[in-house]
């Protein structure tokens, strides 16, 4: 029996709409600014709409049951189809950007990425600005979904933890995950509000404020300034933004949880704790190190420190300093930093926290029963014991990460990227981390010098570290389609 | 309970006998060239022998009956201290090394890595060189011992698998072992006399056919010219080095059923398909990929890409082209290729054929299970089940393997080195490789200017990646001594 390929089409529709919906909307920015622009994204707003309409209308009357199969195409199909009308709009002038380039950046928007093709942004009219960190807040939506009710489902890299009670692959997924999805959606939305009043307050213009408040809760990172934060010279921006980053990489449906009743250790999800203390030991390891440096004084080093291990960790990337002249260890540093992500269920991306704690458990499980073999202890995870197919699930999980990272990284060798900046270019696009640590693709740099296929493969990984790799490799099992 | 330390104490007593006797060796054959290093060997071998003797003396009487605890404590205490005692003859006249570039020198040597620090070694006297290969073919029996009882008996990255039926913890050792030991060593003398003849045959002096047969067999990789195979000029050379590093990297145990009866799916160890066929694979890719670039024709192509790639993946590490000139593709390549290995219960370092093997059932098993989730079917090796412990045992290795290698990658980042020779100094010790892909440490450079803090580092790695990382781990887990 083939995938039904119905449910797929409905929802890739429905995510268009609200893509169409959005262009329509940059209209009436344009119209509003004044920047000649309004009548390019009626037509593109159009074209979007008229393909979501099709979608929608062929699937009319057909049921909607949303099954494993299904799940998983929906998943692929999705990611890879619209950032194809998100990105028209860049193919405009004065973007003028060609297609892959386009597609390149809407997809690095829309993954919550951040890498970038264009230079002068500062000088780009505000519609286009707006749409590009529009796409990014969207995309979030649609990466906090996945975590919420797709990967639990696929059972990728142990999400199977998180499943919501109701999402067993027997029954519709649909009532259930409408209430949660509206809890979650508040969530994000005070985080992206409150967001944007703390930039605004601490002296960021409103149209700066709402771009970089969009782009920060979603981890994404695009930014209106070609130098990122380094235009805002302000230690207390750099503040407010390392509170909302942390807050973008924080477990949306496990926060639910905390106003439950319960202990405290039943409440707050494991994750949070181990996320929040790397964070910061890896800020004061890395200001300790600034500090032995000749340069900057203390306090600044804390705030560099903090801003740039944050911005990278969460998979933001936004840049304040260029870290790539900070030397080799700082190099190195960061670049090991981009494999480590937020929390799952959250808009961060690479392997996240969960994972590393788990493999841990399985590391120290093992140690453990080699020195003492009968004394039988399962693995925790909070208050839970955690199975064996979810330990295997977030084995196998980082493995094919990493394999893939290694993959990546040799291809990117094939187009004559020196290996820093192939392993970083591929890093950070896995990761969905957006700048790398080589100069040419670093917080200072970007991707638009590379090879139109060496960016289709950067696009693609990016999808692929956005779908955590495991929901898409089931598509090319022979048994998913009998 | 303390791990009783007297039969750790009693077996390093026998390897440094072994070690004093190579010494005395070597003062025999400078007596019989007329180096004037007898003296030397004599009070090195002397003071190497005092040493042993009281590790025996103290011990006698007292029962040797080697437990799980002592077989942990054993292996890692003779792999940090017999180098000391190996590096002495260094440290004299002509090398005149410190003790650290000896102590580095000796560890590069008895875990077969093949990173020197010195140059000049076409000049060297030939007792010194002879000791280089020695210790490095001595080095390579240790570790094949190492794989036949320690490892599987510490359950160390699925070597449980290849478990000796009575090497069960409760009971003695020794017995059964001896007989597969004998066996094992025969195969191992067999292979250095038949690689000793070919490269005779083929060209070499009998002095040089003697140190290259030493360290190819043994996937170490000393040469006694500055050039490695370059210095032969020789594709006949070359071919025949291939076929006894691959040699090498056979799982020596393994072999012993070859000659068994039952079917050939029960007599051949699974990995030996997948090693040859991977060195096969990646040897035709990259001989393909020398052959569209300008320059050397086709069948130096293929000789040279085959023996590049048989050298690094089966970590012995000679030079024959410096792949380090072949631009970034061969950078990266090598690198990734760095990460392989031979077999397990070979001579070979890295993570080895084996684990991929199953991490690749692990991965598959998984997927399947995710489309189809009744259908439960085991992993297998061969024809045996592969049980979820000895799964969690591989992952287990995969995982700190890797943790281990950003760590040191991470530690070479303080010491100011760029981020190619970080990384590659890293996998190249860890994996036991010898030479890296970054120029100064390549095939052509060497280990000698590195900070001696990172030399120290490097050769500490070197005895992790060879004891497999847990069987180190173990020593500190605090209920290891309870």
């Amino acid at each position: 029996m083939l995938p039904q390929i119905w449910p797929a089409v409905l929802t890739l529709g429905w995510i268009l709409i609200a893509i169409a919906a959005g262009e329509g909307l940059m209209a009436a920015v344009s119209l509003a600014t004044g920047d000649g622009l309004a009548v390019d994204f009626v037509v593109n707003a159009a074209i979007t709409a008229g393909v979501a309409g099709a979608c929608v209308l062929t699937t009319k009357g057909r049921p909607f049951d949303l099954r494993f199969r299904d799940a998983a195409l929906l998943t692929a199909l999705s990611w890879f189809v619209v950032p194809a009308f998100a990105g028209l709009p860049l193919m405009g002038a004065p973007t003028n950007l060609n297609f892959i380039d386009a597609y390149f950046e809407a997809v690095s928007g829309i993954t919550t990425t951040g890498a970038t093709v264009l230079t002068g942004l500062d000088k780009l009219p505000s519609s286009i600005l707006l749409w590009r960190s529009t796409i990014q807040w969207l995309g979030g939506i649609g990466i906090i979904g996945l975590a919420l009710v797709i990967l639990p489902f696929l059972k990728v890299g142990g999400m199977q933890l998180f499943r919501l009670e109701s999402s067993d692959r027997s029954e519709n997924l649909a009532p259930r995950v409408r209430s949660v999805a509206a809890a979650v959606g508040q969530i994000y939305l005070a985080l992206t509000i409150g967001c944007f009043v703390a930039y605004w307050l601490f002296g960021m213009t409103p149209f700066d404020a709402l771009n970089h408040a969009f782009t920060t809760v979603c981890t994404g990172g695009f930014s209106t300034h070609d130098a990122s934060f380094v235009y805002f010279h302000s230690d207390a921006l750099e503040w407010v933004s390392v509170v909302f980053m942390l807050g973008g990489g924080l477990p949306f449906l496990a926060l639910l949880k905390l106003g439950s009743k319960g202990s405290w250790r039943e409440r707050i999800d494991p994750q949070i704790v181990a996320y929040v203390a790397t964070a910061a030991v890896l800020s004061l390891v890395f200001a300790v190190w600034l500090n032995l440096r000749p340069g900057l004084s203390g306090f600044d080093n804390v705030t560099h420190a903090t801003f740039s291990i944050v911005s990278i960790m969460t998979t933001t990337g936004y840049g304040a300093v260029d870290y790539v002249h900070w030397g080799t260890f700082a190099v190195m540093f960061f670049f090991m930093v981009s494999f480590i992500g937020g929390c799952t269920g959250s808009t961060a991306g690479a392997i996240k926290i969960l994972r590393f704690q788990l493999m841990a458990g399985i590391v120290w499980q093992h140690i453990r029963q080699a020195v003492r073999p009968h004394v039988v202890s399962p693995i925790r995870y909070g208050s839970r014991i955690v199975t064996d197919d979810q330990l295997a699930s977030v084995g196998t999980f980082v493995f094919v990460y990493i394999a893939s990272f290694v993959a990546v990284a040799a291809l990117m060798g094939l187009f004559g990227l020196d290996a820093v900046t192939g392993l970083s270019a591929a890093a950070a696009s896995l990761g969905n981390v957006g700048p790398g640590v080589a100069e040419s693709i670093g917080p200072a740099g970007n991707y638009e010098w590379l090879p139109d296929a060496a960016k289709l493969i950067l696009a693609a990984a990016m999808i692929v570290g956005r779908l955590e790799v495991m929901s898409l490799l089931l598509l090319f099992v022979p048994s998913f389609y009998r």
